[in-house]
């Protein structure tokens, strides 16, 4: 099958962004676009994320190839079952939420005919709504599809393709082993930082002004992700619930055996495990997922 | 007083940076420096990072009026007794530690006639050694002085006007304070970047590569943190025990609710956290503390 028109439902981050590639990288797919927000419909007009902002959540389907629904993971139920009365047979239906078993069981369930082909695209950043979206975002990243076993082939390649074709790298993956991989390397970071911001901003001996001040000494990088936006992030909680427990129960293991080391003053307790990790940074820069500059180039100019 | 002639004990990302930055901004002042390592003396001797690397401890801080001990928090105390027999009387011994109230000890213990006033300037990058400075590396960034209470008012005066002269802002602090302040601010995201990277390195289902694929969904912010350089960090969290302790557990306590509030279904708990946070980080974009394009602008080009 090919993808000649796809609809985009929720016009945020993630669905600007897609708009906006599949429009500069591949200019021979009609898009169209809807959002349950009128000022973002509106917004996403004035900036063109799409190739037609549709008053009615029909007018955007109606046609579409590929239907990808770019909504907080909860409210992903809500969005399929909007708009399963409004599509073709054949429509082939995808979304990018961050956590995979519950989403994909919401859509089959919305979408009893339809083919669901979940994905997640491995990328973001700390803004949101219709003004943060941009082309390059996908480009190097990582996008994770997490086919149920019996969906056509046809349809997987297609999506592959339809993100290969925004800069994508695609994967496929078993929806729960999805779930424990982005458990480790997304949403234990972020619960982390979401927490140490919290408790900062909590202490009574030290004023929100000083945790401010001097927050480049690390903090700050942890208020970036801690910017996020937080329905989503509370819905991946919600939803990535076993997963999100099993990585957590490890870390706070972990960090007990730090507490105990320095309440001890085992040094090499300590210098062993920060020698480790530093092996790892090296992986992710020769992978190309982040920026060798020293401090991401913040302070080196 | 004026200070003239400035010595750098050690000659890594701190001291190498003080130096190229002093060369750069106060031409006036002459600079000498000193590693105990013979290869970072040679390479500091490369990079020009002071004016004249000495062979010895004794020629780089014989004529000084102002010596600034720029090694990790563990070696403060072996650094100043290296120093002690060669300094004139009158000069002023400084530092660059993390952890401000057992370097003080440890200096004035070493040093019992010298003006010690201890200092931390909060900057730095995951990078370390003598290839790592930069002149820029103190601009617009806060540094801390912790003088005890009979320290005299020119010297606190002189050095809050070496480091002005460097671009920093100076403020003066008890020592306990800093502490705490820094362990909310930069010891606790380090422990607990520290953690996760060693966690996601353990977890038998899932590899390191997936790990380091999927980075960019978080993950790769903690790993920048978690490259610093093992001995400082060891020694930081050695040294500023009581100070960790403490914030280590008000953050357990905050990450166990929301590990309950995840277990329960209590997405309110959640969403007051996350949205709560995001001002935060407004906060620390007014203060020009980061960088307030998106993803630190790694991904918007």
């Amino acid at each position: 099958m090919t993808i000649e028109r796809v609809a985009i439902i929720g016009l945020g981050l993630i669905g600007g962004s897609i708009g906006l590639a599949a429009r500069a990288m591949q200019p021979e797919v009609a898009t169209t676009g809807w959002d349950a927000d009128s000022d973002v419909r509106a917004r996403a007009t004035q900036r063109g994320l799409v190739g037609a902002v549709c008053d009615s959540v029909a007018d955007a389907v109606g046609e579409a190839d590929l239907v990808i629904l770019c909504v907080p993971v909860g409210a992903m139920g809500y969005a399929a079952e909007a708009i399963a009365p409004h599509l073709r047979p054949g429509t082939v239906v995808s979304d990018v939420g961050s956590s995979k078993r519950s989403v994909g069981e919401a859509l089959t369930k919305a979408l009893p005919g339809a083919v669901v082909i979940p994905a997640h695209p491995v990328a973001g950043t700390e803004k949101s709504g219709p003004d943060a979206g941009f082309a390059e975002l996908f480009r190097h990243r990582w996008c994770i599809l997490t086919p149920g076993k019996d969906a056509p082939q046809d349809a997987i390649e297609a999506v592959s393709a339809f993100w290969e074709g925004l800069g994508a790298k695609v994967e496929i993956m078993d929806a729960d082993h999805h779930d424990l991989v982005l458990a480790v390397t997304s949403h234990i970071p972020h619960l982390i930082a979401y927490t140490i911001v919290g408790t900062a901003s909590d202490l009574e001996d030290v004023t929100r002004g000083e945790v401010i001040k001097y927050s480049a000494g690390g903090f700050r990088d942890f208020t970036r992700i801690a910017a996020s936006n937080p329905t989503m992030w509370r819905d991946v909680f919600l939803s990535n619930r076993d997963a999100v427990l099993e990585v957590l129960g490890r870390f706070t293991e972990d960090l007990s055996l730090l507490q105990r080391a320095i309440r001890n003053g085992d040094g090499d307790t300590l210098f062993d495990l920060f020698d480790r990790t530093r092996t790892i940074r090296r992986s992710i820069i020769d992978e190309g997922q982040d920026d060798a500059r020293a401090d991401f180039g913040r302070g080196d100019h």
